[in-house]
């Protein structure tokens, strides 16, 4: 196993030591707990956003702690849901007196934790709802999930109803706004590479040298198949196929594109895939506002991508342009 | 070769194509030159920034085109240096009339094709000037370089000397500036695998399971030398004690820091990293004003990170922290 880690045992609480020293003008650790906090939370009459799940996906969740996005991140253990303690002191730690909205990926350990944590704020007095992503529109159960995972297209719920709460909206329109952009927003991704669990030591499924998974899930997860690895076009087309045979995008409609390396993958690998995506949409006359490429939602040291294609209205345009001001998602 | 790309010859083409596509808000190529200027440029009155290089470090260069950084990046094929050609054409398309300074890294390809260009621009009654980053301190020639190679330092250069230009200093000012910032910046790396050429398909290097390759540089050029792959926290030490030794830091001093990932290193493992940088430069009594852990210059999809220390004034505080919006490099 070659990763730049100490202790296998200590790598998520290591790291967000690295996060809180790295970024302190944004963000600072609940004392015995691993929460990331906004910096200037709870932020009065604001209502607070909230979100987690496992570690081994940075920049997700902690780096999109701050202005315009989310006032919390609750980082669980390597792939691993956070329990409902953490959740709640988040959601304590945050709350301005407005609510607290869950964001929350579709896997059953999260939504299990992040339901009970609420179910204990609210019998503590603070108004707490939540909305599940499930995004991922390569699997209909998996692994770690029954329905649809929650994968990349996350960061775009994070961005626009952060973006809602910064206006002043109360809890409900926010959560409307977010139902519409998990509504509106379908990914997928592919793998060329496993990836390592720091405590497991060893890579978490094996792919031969000329093999890609298609579909597979942020964990690891299985996808729909195995098969030869072909060109950057024709992998771009096979998740586009799937991606647009499920949305209802017509000529003239306009989209959001995320383009999402999984970690390994160079930009210029991305930057490849993101023509042919751009081809597609221009084919069937959909206008493209606005694209991200990058690194979004990773999945520890995994070569691979996922696309996200998120369609807009007036109000959620208007709400990925607000400004935005976190460690890894800035918007001017 | 497991790469999403379709033809060896033409990754850069499609990367900039990719690139262009999305993010038509700071960018446009320059008709039959792989070269990226900024979408407004040239800015009357304004001195223009030229930067670039071999492909395969992105988002270095073309990710830096923006306000508040660079006015044009010249994109030479994968690790290699683009001709005089384009980097002339670069000159031209972006000159304002106030002149333009190249950023140029120290690779000897790189200065003899920059230097050659800002010779027939000048002929050409353009005012041209330039800047050689040599950051790395790990070894003192190397295989494409006399003296030392010119790495993620250069990031600070861009930010700082674009700032400058921002002002509307003149272009003897903002060299002066870009002069202090590399007199000023040392940076060092290590990796923990090779990469591959897409138009070789086979890796530039090999190194063991057990084993990294201290100092090596963006290319793959060999460093100091191989050893045992030690804990984050050892080889955190290891970069900083060479670092250090290179560069006159006294207890009060404020500096930057930059955990740059090569491409395949998660950024869990960079912020762990950051930690024991932090933990360093503290106990030195170092104060650290800015820090920046992410990917800034890449080598393809090698697994590894550099460590660059940027000793500051307040000028340069100032400079750093002025407005950049650019697709890869923005501060509000």
């Amino acid at each position: 196993m070659k990763k730049f880690i100490n202790n296998p045992e200590r790598v998520v609480d290591e790291m967000l030591e690295g996060m809180v020293a790295a970024h302190p003008e944004y963000i600072r650790k609940l004392e015995g707990f691993n929460v990331l906090a906004r910096k200037n939370a709870p932020v009065i009459g604001k209502v607070a956003l909230v979100s987690g799940g496992g570690s081994g996906h940075e920049p997700a969740h902690g780096g999109y702690v701050g202005k315009g996005m989310l006032d919390a991140a609750v980082c669980g253990n390597v792939f691993t849901s956070p329990t409902p303690d953490p959740i709640l002191e988040a959601i304590k730690a945050v709350n301005g007196g407005a609510g607290v909205l869950l964001i929350v990926k579709n896997y059953t350990g999260d939504v299990m934790n992040f339901e009970m944590a609420r179910d204990i704020a609210e019998m503590e007095g603070i108004n707490v709802d939540y909305v599940i992503v499930n995004d991922d529109v390569a699997v209909e159960n998996s692994t770690y999930t029954a329905g649809r995972r929650g994968i990349a297209g996350t960061v775009f719920v994070h961005k626009i109803a952060g973006a809602k709460a910064e206006t002043g909206a109360g809890i409900k329109e926010i959560k409307a706004t977010a139902l519409k952009v998990i509504s509106n927003v379908r990914s997928m991704g592919m793998a060329l590479s496993p990836c390592i669990i720091p405590a497991a030591g060893k890579p978490n499924f094996t792919l031969l040298e000329s093999e890609m998974e298609i579909g597979m899930g942020i964990h690891g997860e299985p996808g729909t198949h195995r098969e030869k690895i072909r060109t950057a076009d024709e992998l771009a087309a096979q998740l586009m196929d799937k991606i647009l045979e499920d949305m209802s995008l017509h000529a003239g409609d306009e989209v959001a594109v995320m383009i999402n390396g999984l970690a390994a993958t160079p930009l210029m690998e991305l930057y490849i895939i993101n023509r042919r995506v751009h081809d597609i949409l221009k084919q069937n006359e959909i206008k493209i506002y606005k694209t991200f490429v990058g690194e979004f939602m990773t999945s520890l040291e995994m070569a691979g991508c996922s696309v996200s294609i998120l369609k807009l209205d007036d109000e959620l345009k208007l709400l990925l342009d607000a400004e935005a001001d976190t460690p890894a998602f800035k918007v001017i």
